[in-house]
């Protein structure tokens, strides 16, 4: 891995003569040279000199997320309540209520990083896993995936939160959740994103 | 503004001993010092040395964004179908159709800004403007806000892309449009949001 300041020793472009896309759908960046501008064990910021689309000479920040942003939708068994997650975001600067969510490995599988936080942040191990839902969360600058499950037939156990966690935990009916949603209290593109999903299957004829 | 390397000369913690809010929901983390690490036109590193919630001392690095993501959902006047813009996402390195999207900066009306960007993208004004959704798109790190809006009444004119954009347009079934996110051919998270409000709209009795 290149330290800060460090040219980037990956390919210069992704351009390749042989590509057989529809040519509208190819890449109209090149990219001149690379460095990273900033790393932590979270984030890789990559400056990038580039030739943008119309060719100009312009510079494109990337930010590389080092995780996958797994979330899960804790479910009862009756499927009428979900658990919430309650934190101070710090990025943010104020409190958010949202479903579980932790960072999954690259090469894990993703359900395994979903048990795992599930369990850390609630101590609920769960009987049945579905994935809902994989999405881009930032893709102007950033190329942070998530991908979101509901996890149903839970268990209760103890929490284990991580240093950086200071939680409380909540169970709110499915309909409250939605609620919220409608109403600014959930802002978390995550929670959103699954609580949408599981929404609109109930809806369904 | 300060520079890269400057010390940030904003405040040191928001830490409030006059906060009235439920103790459970107030600052947990304490930040020691904060410096820009790194910063271009639209982000800005910011590296603090902090005392996490547990009392050890560690790192936070936050991406600042200079400005509000917006979407906009272009419905057709039979509400059918939906306007998706194709571009490459230089973040990602792949191709990505999506709802128009772009920048809207802090101070100004979101829905001018939707309504520039829908012009600049597709040409298009719209008689009626509604907002649909807020979200914090990636809050473990990042403090970016979308906001999403549907417009109606469209009106043709001619797109004004700027010169970071190359992009197609393609007018979709509303129910294709969802059964992309369902097979995974939409990807972007304000895309989806934005797609599943109306979809979770359409479905209420």
């Amino acid at each position: 891995m290149p330290a800060v300041g460090d040219r980037y020793d990956g390919p210069v472009s992704r351009s390749d003569p042989t590509d057989q896309r529809d040519p509208a759908e190819r890449n109209p960046w090149r990219r001149v040279s690379r460095r990273v501008a900033y790393e932590n064990p979270w984030i890789q910021v990559l400056h990038d000199d580039v030739i943008r689309p119309d060719g100009s000479a312009g510079i494109y920040g990337v930010v590389h997320f080092r995780h996958i942003a797994i979330g899960v939708v804790p479910l009862d068994e009756a499927g009428d309540r979900v658990l919430l997650v309650g934190q101070y975001r710090y990025a943010l600067e104020r409190y958010s209520w949202e479903i579980p969510e932790g960072g999954g490995d690259f090469g894990e599988e993703p359900v395994l990083a979903a048990q795992r936080e599930l369990a850390e942040e609630t101590g609920y191990a769960a009987e049945a896993w579905r994935e809902l839902c994989r999405a881009d969360l930032s893709n102007s600058v950033a190329d942070e995936l998530a991908i979101l499950f509901v996890a149903t037939g839970l268990v209760a156990g103890e929490a284990h939160p991580e240093g950086t966690e200071q939680l409380q935990t909540r169970w709110v009916a499915f309909d409250e959740a939605m609620a919220m949603i409608r109403g600014g209290e959930i802002t978390d593109a995550m929670s959103i994103l699954a609580l949408q999903v599981l929404a609109l299957e109930r809806a369904a004829p």
